[in-house]
């Protein structure tokens, strides 16, 4: 199975739980979008079979965790027909862009997929968990799940062709599909629209008043999503060769002024936690130190929302950088 | 694998899931109280080992989702040890006994598990879903689970120490084990020790009651836990040699009557769906025709409750009877 190196850690456990092995979940190089080479695919597939392997599953991102990225699915739905392979996109976080006719374009090339899964919990005002999973071929979970159990799945019972517990993995689980039925009753395509529209919005708020702002930098200039990835960097800690209107960064953890930045965004997060404001997650990715990510999920967030993260920010950063031996 | 034949239906889609297939699932016979014969599971690993298989989960069931039964855990407990086989219980249905010093003694030995599956939302009043997996071996679940995607459990973050999100297989849960502690603190120890005995009592009152009313009968006398299992039989479809007095049956759905009565308690049941005034599960099991079950879950059960299980499954089969060509 081949899945991007910025794919969510799910596909790794995945592999480990079927009893493939994580060996088998081979690993394909992103541009500095975050999003998947599909060249490299096509190269890894072809290298896996002269290697005697048989590949048979494909997994595109659209919407990475931490960058926002989306894979480039009508490429990679070219690649699985060639070689006969299963294609699965991971929309959890990025199916929602379908509700809106302006960022929808994102998911171009997903009706190719045999299996989509999505998360309308993430982005679309529903409370975990609310999951869905897409396949397009009829009746093949009730072929691969099937294990009719009579004392649940009677075949001779009324209604019972409404009863579609027999094709699910699991046993007894919540009704969580009617939370989403219930918001999408009461907002309408339109509101889900207007949610995810308002995401974008406040994303690009957010990236706008990074650049107007001094210390911090951003990560990605102009992700894909509403991902907005960023730094709060004193000027001691600037890279070489630091050009002042620069406002994207590109910094190194195997630097000293990386090494740094990498343990102050930690504190900060750290001292966040204790004065209890505000929750920013941080995380570092792959070469580059630790940096803050606000993935925007709530379309009531204001502007003053907004310019409270990086004023809190900046005044825990004073705090420690006045305290500690930095 | 080895579990009994009459496990719930997960075991055989777990074998399938995690890529043994389903013919690694061996399943072991049970007595007639349906608890699955510790000297037969001995026999089946044997065999297993002599095929050049290796034996590595044996799954004991502690109440079994159509009789309730408790597979015999000592014994059990003593063969996997022998044979250094990962002794997991199956204790969705009765974990909940624990909470009663009268009937906990049906979970003996289960302190003996490698690994303990419970669903305190079978019995103990808490709402779907709160599933607890209780393991023997302190750091198994990190050994085995954790993936160390440092975009989530970051090594520097404050107070990641109390993150146990990597030790799980799953990524984004609800907290349902909150609602076990709120309950537990609103209930308290006694308060579940009280509703387990009532639902003992409960089932009790309802086989006592299906002895006393024409035309009921059980399928099982005296089961180990709280399910109930019972046909309703009009006279012209009870087996040959009957006496009067008896109201255990052993009905075989080969024969013509047991096939008839197969066909009416499906047709009881739908009836009842219509009518929209009772909801009892039926099933077959083996060779028996279909029956119902009723499993007491809520202490708050009347016994007017219990006597209206009956009124309704009697007034449904007049119905039925007069009106079909059954």
């Amino acid at each position: 199975m081949f899945s991007s190196e910025q794919d969510h850690y799910s596909l790794k456990k995945m592999a480990s739980s079927i009893g493939l092995g994580t060996k088998s979940c081979i690993k394909v190089e992103c541009d500095e979008m975050g999003r998947m080479k599909p060249l490299l695919l096509r190269n890894k597939i072809k290298e896996a079979i002269s290697n005697g392997q048989r590949p048979f599953f494909v997994n595109a991102t659209s919407g990475t965790t931490v960058l926002g990225a989306f894979d480039p699915l009508p490429e990679i739905a070219q690649i699985c027909k060639e070689f006969n392979i299963w294609f699965h996109i991971d929309a959890a976080l990025g199916g929602c862009v379908l509700a809106s006719s302006q960022y929808k374009h994102l998911m171009n090339g997903c009706s190719l997929a045999d299996s989509i899964s999505w998360n309308p919990h993430k982005a679309m005002g529903i409370p975990l968990q609310c999951s869905v999973f897409l396949v397009n071929h009829k009746t093949i979970l009730y072929d691969y799940f099937s294990t009719k159990a009579d004392y649940l799945f009677q075949q001779d019972k009324l209604y019972g062709e409404y009863d579609v517990g027999d094709k699910s993995l699991q046993c007894g689980r919540k009704t969580d599909a009617f939370k989403l039925w219930l918001t999408w009753k009461a907002k309408g395509t339109q509101g889900f629209e207007h949610t995810i529209n308002k995401l974008f919005q406040n994303a690009e708020s957010l990236r706008n008043q990074i650049k107007s702002t001094q210390n911090f930098y951003l990560v990605l200039d102009n992700p894909e999503t509403f991902n907005v990835c960023f730094w709060y960097v004193p000027p001691q800690y600037l890279p070489m060769g630091f050009q002042a209107p620069q406002k994207v960064l590109n910094l190194s953890k195997t630097l000293e002024n990386g090494r740094k930045v990498h343990q102050l965004t930690a504190q900060i997060k750290g001292l966040m936690q204790k004065r209890g404001n505000l929750m920013v997650a941080y995380q570092p990715l792959g070469d580059k130190p630790n940096f803050f990510k606000v993935c925007m999920n709530s379309p009531t967030a204001t502007s003053e929302d907004i310019k409270f993260i990086l004023q809190e920010i900046e005044q825990i950063s004073h705090i420690l950088l006045n305290h500690s031996s930095l």
